[in-house]
């Protein structure tokens, strides 16, 4: 292989804010690959709330609205040192965002097997000390605390590599990593079985997108709130489509499946919603929770919890082992890429625009062969 | 054995609200024994939150306020169509409360085994469809969807009688059930083991003292929330005592333990300090809760749940043989009764009203032998 250039495209984040935030840079310094790590081509990198939540800041306890407030701006006030990232760290500044990387392995660092050189591989955004790989407060996450794939090139350690053999572009392998891991586990934290029906608010983006095909993949029914101009898209996933926000979810519910009860609710959505998801839950039901972009500070009352013994669920890191199960299902086309839109590196003020707007079904992606 | 008489002293729920809806009567009809169940004498019933929380309709969803704000009338205007109860079913009336009971049995229906009779038992309140004992919307509440242990007799079936053999005194014994058995199932869906930091809020109460001493049981740690005036006797039960509702909760646990963080926060408080007790839980910590007597509307950040992969469980109905579990470690001795005060029958709204006073520590008992 040639040499790696000195110099790349990127696009870092300077300040926790606006747009203006991320700058494009065509002379940002190429990684060079620490041992134990590699260097990759990045093909393509998909697009995560996590990215904006991180740029404007609502990771930290004094934002309440939702991530879409006034176009993910909510958080511009927010003073950086209490930011913090989805892994619960600090973020060193400046940092390249972006951790749903399709790419190809292009330098390895010392200790690195000769033979992932070349590998198109996907990446494990939970870097992990595997001297200590269940200690949580040691994860830390690809493109959060570390450099991630908006750019030409980035590292990563060699056991967060994925190779994988697949028909699939770039582009439509890059859709899947983060939302498809989070959903993963949020229906492993809930146990959800064959037979269980799962309600999923928000079921359009990436991670409900990935809900309703891992839902049905476990026998289970996938129940989805979306909004109408999207329900065909959803639908044609094998969901049961409600409207997005029902006035009466129970009422929808009954109308729509003959049942006004589910098993689980599978949500990222959070908001004003949440009461009415835990009055359908069925005694002993399952909340599980992966993210919150209609607004984290939501009214609970203990009593639909704990007089119906609800069991809620936190999914935010994940096991290891899960992503190489999720490497599988896709290679086995189990579930398949909804790849809603590609945008150019230098585009991804105009994609997080179009991200916010929520007006699409599944994942944007951003495509380095688009320049 | 001579026959029972006709009528006896009770104490009588007629209708949903404020301490004159309790009559005392003495003309109430001994219940008879059905096939399958047993009459008792009762010799002492204890007090819980329940008998307040169903007499002043606090299970309906329009009452917003925590069991004792006035005095435990924040439910009286509730319609009682809507009220419920702990078990989920409405009520009917009029109805004798108390789900604690020790007694002596003193009757049985067709098909109870004879060696029953004239035997020492304690009651399992949880009544089960043993056609279908898991089946959670068949269960029902002893003293709430049937008749309790208010009054100088009751039944129950004989599947929830354990005899007992202890030289503790019928009103000790009757400190246990309902406090314990919760506790005890609070620990268990929590998954307490030995090493754990247990937070407990209203650690002075009769969950609460429960909860102390069975974390112990387990080898875990009980830090203790309670007023000044009760620290000296929830800690002689082997808490760290911290103050009722620290400004701080994560600086008084730095300085009583050493450490802001805990890993389990077993809650029957809820209301205004509900926040804190999130942030003080570790990464993948676990909150379970069995009331909210400080009010039960919450607020919660989403943010705190599911970034730190917290695990939140209700827990209200118990698994079938957790109350023989819970004999057996009142016959062994490996919890003790924490008998704060007994009344006579005909004083149970003074009781009520020293309960809703909270200046004890441990079980309030209706004592039947006081008259």
């Amino acid at each position: 292989m040639s040499p790696l250039p000195k110099t790349m495209r990127a696009m870092v984040l300077t300040g926790h804010g606006g747009l203006d935030k991320l700058v494009y840079r065509e002379d940002w310094p190429v990684p060079e690959p620490a041992p134990g790590w590699a260097v990759i081509a990045v093909g393509a990198c998909g697009m995560n709330n996590t990215d904006i939540n991180t740029r404007i800041g609502w990771y930290a306890p004094s934002v309440t609205e939702g991530t879409t407030a006034e176009g993910g701006k909510s958080g511009i006030a927010v003073l950086e040192e209490d930011s913090g990232t989805w892994g619960g760290r600090g973020i060193d500044l400046p940092r390249i965002q972006g951790a749903d990387v399709c790419g190809r392995v292009v330098a390895l660092g010392d200790g690195v097997c000769e033979d992932l050189l070349g590998k198109r591989v996907l990446i494990d955004a939970w870097l992990r000390d595997w001297t200590d790989p269940l200690n949580k407060d040691k994860c830390r996450y690809f493109g959060s605390e570390v450099d991630g794939g908006f750019a030409e090139y980035t590292a990563a350690p060699v056991e967060n590599l994925h190779p994988i053999e697949s028909d699939l572009s770039d582009a439509e392998l890059a859709t899947f990593a983060t939302s498809s891991v989070t959903a993963e586990n949020m229906l492993a934290r809930a146990s959800v079985g064959a037979g269980d029906r799962v309600l999923i608010p928000g079921a359009s983006g990436g991670v409900g997108t990935a809900l309703v095909q891992l839902t049905r993949r476990r026998g289970a029914t996938a129940i989805a709130l979306c909004g109408a101009d999207k329900a065909a898209a959803v639908a044609a996933l094998g969901a049961t489509v409600l409207p997005r926000s029902p006035e009466d979810l129970a009422a929808a519910l009954k109308s729509a499946t003959g049942s006004d009860r589910v098993d689980v609710v599978a949500d990222a959505v959070g908001g004003p919603l949440f009461p009415q998801l835990l009055q359908v839950l069925v005694r002993g039901g399952r909340y599980t929770c992966a993210g919150a972009i209609a607004g984290p500070i939501v009214s609970l009352d203990l009593r639909d919890f704990y007089l119906k013994d609800l069991t809620f669920t936190g999914a935010t890191i994940v096991p290891p082992g899960l992503f190489a199960e999720l490497a599988g299902y896709i290679a086995a086309k189990a579930i398949r890429p909804l790849l809603a839109q590609t945008f150019a590196l230098k585009d991804l003020h105009k994609a997080q625009e179009v991200f916010l707007a929520k007006r699409h079904v599944g994942n944007l992606v951003i495509d380095m062969s688009l320049g």
